[in-house]
């Protein structure tokens, strides 16, 4: 089975948005084994989208789309390939009933435009995606045997939709006699350990290997393993990839921290619910996003009892109990203050653990003895007792500071729960990537 | 002049990698006034790449392609160009000498894959082109009136080339007779109407005219509208946006928060800071992401105080002082407990403006009287004094109803401060989208 992925959106050819939709299709699209040899991107105009359907019905079985399905005047994906195909579209009366009632629901007006959601092929050549979280459903067309599937543009429903309806639906159409091989990939995450010292670490894994592959990637701050199988079974494939875990994990440690789509919160969220213990924590230049990634996480109320963000010292003072002449003495951004948050912040709210982050995330505000991008780090540990601390210079602007430095805290609770004490080494990436 | 972006990789169809070097060519195409109508994905086959750079060139007088240059078996951009035009590749000595002397001043070994790095068109069909911080040099294509520019995947390496010669190789080529436009454009931001009011709101504006074009955009939970001038030079191109740009000021009014690059918490943060005011915020189940998105800001110390974010019960009533009778009462997530932490958090930082958020973000935690994505907001005005209330009921997943209910809590700032006092409406967009 041979697809193409088609993008549509001026916006793309303006280079104003980066398409990270094909990206993500591909990628299921690899798992599945159906063979993409080509992706295309076209602008809102309904020559260009319904021509660049037709080219591509000429080499592939299957087009997905996305972009162009929204309710305004310039979404015209759905009529450009009812073009392509020479099919009708009709007014689904239970789409438009639930957008009525969608709209009514929130005391807002349906326009003449948002009707258009409500399209569907005409019977026989069919039918609508539901879309569990947007009002624009997706639209699937068959004619013959070439499928066209469209979906929105919005990637978090995009992406919903493509996990929960257009891969069971590929799945099925797979089961024909020419059955592809299939493709299957892990990820395996890691914090604490730059890309080519992780490569490094993993060269003969790597080099050693056609398939499974094996592949370093880096991005936000953390590296990734990818190891990648074909073979003519899920179950052949997940051997194969076994086969590589292994190793990988025997020399990778306690760098690795998930696999796939886990989050660092998440892991340290999962080790905080596990051993019982309450965290709190105090921040200072990441202003919160500590906070706000340990809450991404859902029940994360079970182990975070709250945040302080303070950014100004009296606030420190105030808030966390952190004393005047230390800050006076060494200043907001210093191992003592750090230390004083995170045990004031414990102490303040009775939890098992602290944690502090103060540090000049610049682009202003950097001396010869604190130069932007410079943090401090505290972790209390009130049951033990202890005390762990880190300073570190984190390269980039000040969204890569704060970013990096907010992982880097949660990444302290991590190895202090697997029971890493060992200082972090002088070399850690997060100084200077 | 009509170009075309060529991307290779195989990379690229297995989605292990985003495509931003295709968006970053665009942008600059944009700003030269050159038109793209269409980017195309292929992977490293030479049949593949060939055959899509004949179809480009029946469409576009230049295509630019990347990847596929670098000293490996399947880098063979080089080769299918070659192949598609009809021209003879020839080894270039002084490239070869370069590359010879680059392998021994790192003792390492010149393999003969490296030397197809010094293969160029022959003479009449094209050269290379200066690559300054890489070993793959990019090509140059010249064949009649068509072009082919060969850049090398890396990204840094293709955005240097691209800058210092393709944009000016591209501007030296629109010095001909029938000299290309500029194209520029103009984001207008707005806050508090969703895509298709918007457009209703502005639809005259957008289908009156054909230059500027005006076309509306929705993501993360704001709208935009996008004004995009062609003209023979920049202020003809400016002057065409400001026509359109005071009428759509006039429409749109107070939901405009900013335009181009600007985010809501720099309009919040600019307002503070002219108003001298400070505030702080307390936060529920928005966990920190108001206090991170306001300290995105540098500079932000300057209003922000502190932030709180009270998780549990008891921290809302140690730290904000709410009254613990309120909770019991009316519930953590009540109109009533969203006032004690706005005027608790104000009145303990004794800040200006005190802002709380207390919801339930889900996907567990809803009721029949509260379900999922119901929001309580309040902003105390301490020196008016005035507390101004909302609710809202925000659709999407967990990480969509916090990011909403963050820019919401953010905005209702914004509309004090801009003197509006009106109530929300309820078809607000935040409401649902």
């Amino acid at each position: 089975m041979m697809a193409e992925i088609l993008s549509v959106g001026t916006e793309l050819l303006l280079g104003q948005v980066v398409d990270t939709n094909a990206a993500y299709i591909a990628r299921r699209l690899a798992e599945l084994g159906v063979t993409l040899y080509r992706k295309t991107t076209v602008g809102d105009n309904l020559a260009r989208v319904s021509a660049a359907v037709r080219e591509a019905l000429e080499r592939a079985d299957i087009v997905i789309a996305t972009g162009g399905l929204g309710p305004t005047e310039d979404d015209l994906t759905r009529e450009a390939v009812a073009d392509a195909l020479s099919v009708r579209l009709v007014e689904s009366p239970e789409v438009l009933a639930g957008l009525a009632s969608f709209f009514a629901s929130r005391g807002a007006r349906m326009t003449e435009n948002n009707r258009r959601q409500a399209l569907r092929p005409e019977p026989g050549a069919g039918g609508l995606i539901p879309n569990p979280i947007g009002t624009a459903p997706g639209v699937l067309f068959e004619s013959g045997d070439k499928r066209v599937i469209c979906l929105p543009g919005v990637p978090r429903e995009m992406e919903r939709m493509m996990d929960s309806w257009v891969v069971p639906y590929l799945r099925d159409c797979r089961r024909g006699p020419d059955s592809a091989q299939v493709i299957k990939s892990k990820v395996v995450r890691t914090f604490g350990i730059g890309e080519s010292a992780l490569e490094e670490l993993i060269v003969d894994l790597a080099h050693g290997h056609d398939n499974p592959t094996v592949a370093t990637y880096a991005g936000g701050g953390e590296c990734q393993v990818r190891v990648t199988a074909r073979a003519d079974s899920e179950p052949e494939a997940d051997a194969l990839i076994q086969s590589v875990l292994a190793p990988l994990g025997a020399r990778l440690g306690r760098l690795v921290y998930g696999y796939d789509a886990d989050t660092l919160e998440e892991a340290v969220g999962r080790q905080l619910a596990e051993a019982g213990l309450s965290m709190a924590c105090a921040e200072s230049c990441t202003g919160g996003l500590v906070s706000a990634m340990l809450t991404n996480v859902p029940g994360s109320s079970a182990y975070l009892d709250r945040g302080v963000v303070t950014y100004s010292n009296r606030a420190k003072v105030e808030q966390l109990a952190v004393d005047e002449k230390t800050l006076a003495s060494h200043g907001a951004v210093s191992r003592d203050t750090a230390v004083e948050m995170a045990t004031g912040v414990a102490r303040i709210a009775r939890v098992d653990i602290g944690l502090s982050v103060t540090g000049v995330a610049g682009p202003g505000g950097g001396t010869d003895a604190k130069p932007v991008g410079t943090v401090h780090f505290a972790m209390a540990d009130m049951g033990r007792p202890s005390v762990t601390t880190a300073r570190l210079r984190f390269g980039g602007d000040r969204a890569a500071v704060r970013t990096r430095a907010a992982k880097f805290a949660l990444d302290l609770i991590r190895r202090h729960l697997v029971g890493d004490r060992q200082d972090h080494p002088a070399d850690h990436p997060a100084n200077g990537q």
